[in-house]
């Protein structure tokens, strides 16, 4: 080992990640006191120096919490969960008296690296909430190696070190498939959202699962992307197929009702023709004629659990264990029983 | 004059307000340079030194925004304006790097107060945005007080110093009620969102001004509160007046799209029987049958507009002026002439 030592270099003499040695550093985070205790040794045994930044990081506290949207702002303006979501953050964080710092990304994962570092560096945040999840996301490692605590909104696919706060995504499109097919419906099909996020692939899969478990034949899949439109093209192929299927699961309330509107145009009758279902619940759903079946996330809740949750690392709780939300099947007037044959 | 000079004594010596001598302090926001050069000159001969938190201010940059929300969370999340407004802001800060710092307040003026001095004091933010504009708004001297940059989301009843970014309510009324009397309707009612709120009294009165220009009698406003739930019983009301309204404008389109449902359950087709039209243009507005009319504001617009305005004072750019939006309406299903006497 040549000139200064580094966190590297007492990650590697520990047997340790480089978080590992954050986390002993700052006293918080998931480190088991036998770890800490060897981290601190071999740190005092090289003569390593957290950098001026990292002690200012583990010091002082700026009470913010980050939040990085690495998608474009008319997506995030559209999209129903955002409002919610941050406004049940936002009301936890204010109890405690923090504040949220949230920054939009435009571009590339180049982009999105430098806007996390450039929110996390400089001691501006004490941590971060992580949302739209990728498959293996390449940002667990880079809090980690920042030595930022963090909350994953989502169950990532990869294993983890920080916890995670989640809907059980699999269970909502599990109960939407039950009740159908308890009506008696055996041609479901699904108009799906992003497949690039976690949680569309998440859904895509316990579909097939769940018509599977009720001895149904694998059902038609069409993309979608959250929009009215998709809702509608979606549908209109749906209703182009023979045999037809008898009831559609949309992502959204917004492209179920966009659904609707066009089934109604095409002179099908929801849900006397065709039984329509949401994965969400839009404040619209139970004001629309029909009204709107959907499966209902406390939103609001769930922001507050991730800020609870990030709240709890910070200031150094051992308990900051993964929670799962359940959701629940609002049964309204857009499901009935497949037509007779 | 005892002890050691105040902000306080140089403005009363000036002759001008604390909020000018911060501004001839820090060389931003509306100030001309004789009255710049007075207040250093008065401030010098007096021997006044800014304290350290305000030079913190004028010296460096944050590269934050700060936004207050003073109303619950619930409130937040339900709100169609809220999402499209933040993700405007956001996208473009983030084109010059600057990041949101948000807060919610829960309670009464003190506690709100307090909020924004936390938020603004300690040098968190570079500048504030304030929407949700009351009458007379307290927040506006304590900004000037503190000699923080601010861009007002709306149109203040007071005469202040600062930009705003405003929709023109009024104009978006009249145009409401201009289709709806070229149709030939002649019993327009309102059902109304919060009182509370500068624009909620404004689209009021606004109201009341067009239907007089068209020759046309008062129409009947019923107060609602932006819930599904009030514009179904705002509609109640009004479909059990008699003669009964042969057109209803909604505040927002969760409160028309529900008053349309309750029309339905009563057995009242729109718009054969009753016209319908929105003061924003909800994503649901052109997909639930009728479609619905509404007033369609660019609020992503609106977003970066105050945040751009915000920049160029921050930045020390002269020109921030007040910018007013023009909303346009759309036409769609829900509209139609009266039904014959």
């Amino acid at each position: 080992m040549q000139g200064r030592p580094t966190i590297n270099d007492v990650a590697q003499a520990a047997g340790v990640s480089k978080s590992a040695v954050s986390y002993a550093l700052s006293g918080r985070g998931r480190i088991g006191a036998e770890t800490r205790e060897r981290v601190l040794a071999v740190a005092a045994e090289l003569g390593w120096q957290p950098s001026q930044q990292a002690r200012g990081l583990s010091s002082s506290r700026t009470y913010a919490v980050g939040l990085v949207f690495a998608r474009p702002a008319e997506l995030i303006g559209a999209d129903p969960f955002f409002a919610p979501f941050i406004a049940g953050v936002e009301a936890e964080l204010s109890h405690h008296k923090y504040a949220l710092l949230s920054q939009v990304i435009v571009g590339g994962e180049a982009e999105e690296e430098e806007g996390y570092r450039r929110l996390v560096s400089g001691g501006r945040v004490d941590g971060m909430i992580l949302t739209d999840l990728r498959d293996f996301d390449p940002r667990i490692g880079l809090l980690r190696d920042l030595g930022m605590p963090y909350v994953a909104v989502g169950r990532p696919m990869q294993a983890i070190d920080g916890p995670a706060v989640s809907n059980d995504d699999s269970a909502s499109v599990t109960s939407a498939v039950d009740h159908l097919a308890d009506l008696g419906h055996q041609r479901i099909a699904q108009v799906s959202g992003s497949r690039a996020l976690v949680h569309g692939l998440e859904r895509e899969r316990a579909f097939h699962r769940a018509l599977a478990a009720r001895g149904l034949y694998a059902g038609t899949v069409i993309p979608g992307d959250f929009t009215g439109q998709s809702g509608a093209e979606g549908m209109s192929a749906l209703l182009g197929l023979s045999p037809r299927p008898t009831a559609v699961i949309f992502a959204n309330g917004l492209m179920a009702i966009a659904g609707m509107q066009e089934a109604a145009r095409q002179g099908v009758s929801v849900p006397a023709d065709i039984s329509v279902v949401a994965l969400d619940d839009n404040p619209i759903a139970p004001f629309v004629t029909p009204a709107l079946t959907a499966v209902h996330t406390d939103v609001l809740l769930w922001g507050s659990l991730s800020a609870r949750t990030i709240m709890a690392w910070i200031e150094g709780e051992s308990d900051t264990s993964d929670v799962t939300l359940t959701s629940e099947l609002v049964v309204r007037g857009s499901t009935a029983p497949p037509p007779s044959p």
